[in-house]
């Protein structure tokens, strides 16, 4: 994203007038400026009855099965084409917690905030939060705001944790998973980690790719609604990508994969930078983009269903599961070549999240 | 700490069989080397039924009300007499529940680790989280694993998001507090806030102090189990002291506050430490003290109760609240002087928790 680009976004939000142009220690404190840039905006835009009381946690009334998920964010730059790490967070939580077979309900938002961090972008952030809760029907019930010198952090970290109330009609688990089940994806892949890394080498002006962030609500709750267990398994395919949660899959469940390099959703624009990059779009994250596990009979009607939804257009198979190999996941290639596909040994893409 | 006194406490537990000397970039990469960094030790001493699924997030079954706190901690340095950033965590995150007149259950997890971290330390680390877990009788259920460039962060941030059952007994909030309730401090205060900043500043050395590092799980358990509702409202005294959680609660709630500064608990050493770096205990962060708010009938029971306990014989009764001078907290001297206690304007002490 250019400079302009992002002032742009920023506009689209509207600022608090707050005292300072940036972060400072003081806002960290936990005493009469952390209250200042928190009721100087933040609460009034999160609002709920649970943020009212202003307490160091929120009570809620709760019965039967929950989901309960955390992640951490360090995504560099912060700012990306198609979200920030406000978004980011948010979406990425509740797609852990659908990927329980949940229904995403509340989240908890903590702030490690580098002092200097300018003060429009931290609103944006922010704003960027709501939204994305808005869009799942999530809300941040709990929060906390750290915040240390400069040079000790980049710029924001982002924790969210979340909860969920598990979907009545779902049983997922690994043990679920036998031979013969359909691994289905659920859209194209490696965009986000392209996005971030095209971003970081400096490529965007050559591409148009924007990060896939956004929650699964719709797919999942749907697939569920319809297919209840005979989903059998749900992962989303964000560090280390489709390979890595194959890979951990395979091993858990000691049984082995075979996917079909024809049948893998990659864009010709994702294939054309990951090879400028040297990347295989195999370990390249994704924000928006989940592998499913499921019954061999319904896999037709679930790829029609999938597919039906924006953003979901070429959700594939690109796979099943075999008790050959087991433990190892092996890619057959275009020309009828196979080969085994491992777990992303290092760090491929640092801070992509 | 000293450096021989880091590697004493260092030797108190087994640190496994690690391919590393330190963190590396890789070991955030959700791939092999994540994986291997959690199943060389950190799954196993962690070990319950619901980190044995693997999956990104655990599945509980509840009923009843439940409270739900994040808090992240950023202490410099990470290891402190008395404690380290790990049982920091646990411990504040554990404290947090309790003030919601909860029981705790489950927590999160959520490392951000600088690339070059110790692997001993950070081991060191996990271990002391094994220990305050198992204090409090509390189990880690799900966690995240981010490291980031050496330079992007400072050693290692903790996110701890807590989870536990509100006591059948507890009505705490804030409108429960009305005038004539009787002010509680549940110990010494200052304390942890003064144990970092002399370690920091390199006063160690003439000074015994230990941060209160601690659950007060048996206080307030015991406490809500003997007075109940009479229990009106609870906060620990953590990042602004005393005289912040005051604040907080007097413009709440819109009644005044009146303490005694004869009263309050502060050890002479912590007494003469704060004169030494300019500071006011009132302000200084606790991380093992909390203020109760009370039905003034029981306040002489609930501090003979609270005196029985270790770590809080020298809990008392600082103050009263009343309809006088809303919104304010005044401090009532040795000497007959009265002054009004304001917020925590800045930042005292940066980094504390």
């Amino acid at each position: 994203m250019t400079r302009s680009q992002t002032i742009n976004s920023l506009k689209t939000c509207p600022i608090p007038d707050f005292d300072f142009d940036v972060i400072t220690l003081g806002h960290g404190s936990g005493g009469a400026l952390t209250h200042q840039l928190l009721e100087s905006g933040v609460f009034d835009l999160l609002d709920n009855d649970f943020l009212k009381t202003r307490h160091d946690g929120a009570v809620l009334d709760w019965q039967g099965q929950m989901a309960f998920t955390t992640d951490s964010f360090v995504v560099s730059p912060i700012f990306f084409p198609g979200g920030n790490i406000g978004d980011l967070a948010v979406n990425g939580t509740i797609n852990d917690l659908l990927m329980c077979g949940a229904i995403p309900r509340y989240l908890s938002l903590g702030f490690i905030i580098e002092e200097s961090l300018r003060m429009d972008e931290f609103w944006q952030v922010v704003f960027s939060i709501k939204q994305a809760c808005e869009n799942a029907g999530v809300q941040v019930v709990t929060g906390d705001t750290k915040v240390v010198e400069k040079g000790k952090a980049d710029k924001l970290f982002i924790n969210t944790t979340g909860i969920g109330s598990i979907h009545p009609k779902a049983r997922i688990h690994p043990d679920r998973v036998s031979p013969g089940d359909a691994i289905i994806v659920s859209g194209d892949i490696a965009v986000h980690g392209l996005t971030i890394m095209s971003l970081r080498e400096g490529l965007t002006f050559e591409t148009s790719l924007k990060s896939d962030t956004r929650s699964l609500n719709l797919e999942v709750s749907g697939m569920l609604d319809q297919f209840g267990e005979e989903i059998h398994l749900l992962r989303d395919a964000t560090r280390g990508g489709v390979a890595t949660v194959l890979n951990e899959i395979a091993k858990h469940i000691s049984l082995g994969i075979d996917i079909y390099e024809d049948n893998l959703p990659v864009p010709s624009e994702v294939a054309g930078a990951c090879e400028m990059l040297g990347l295989d779009p195999l370990y390249v994250a994704n924000e928006g983009v989940f592998c499913a596990f499921v019954n061999a009979d319904i896999q037709e009607e679930c790829i029609r269903y999938l597919r039906s939804l924006p953003g979901c257009e070429h959700a594939g198979i690109i796979g099943f599961v075999g008790s050959d190999h087991p433990e190892k996941v092996i890619l057959n290639s275009a020309i009828g070549g196979r080969r085994v596909v491992h777990m992303l040994p290092g760090d491929q893409l640092p801070r992509i999240c």
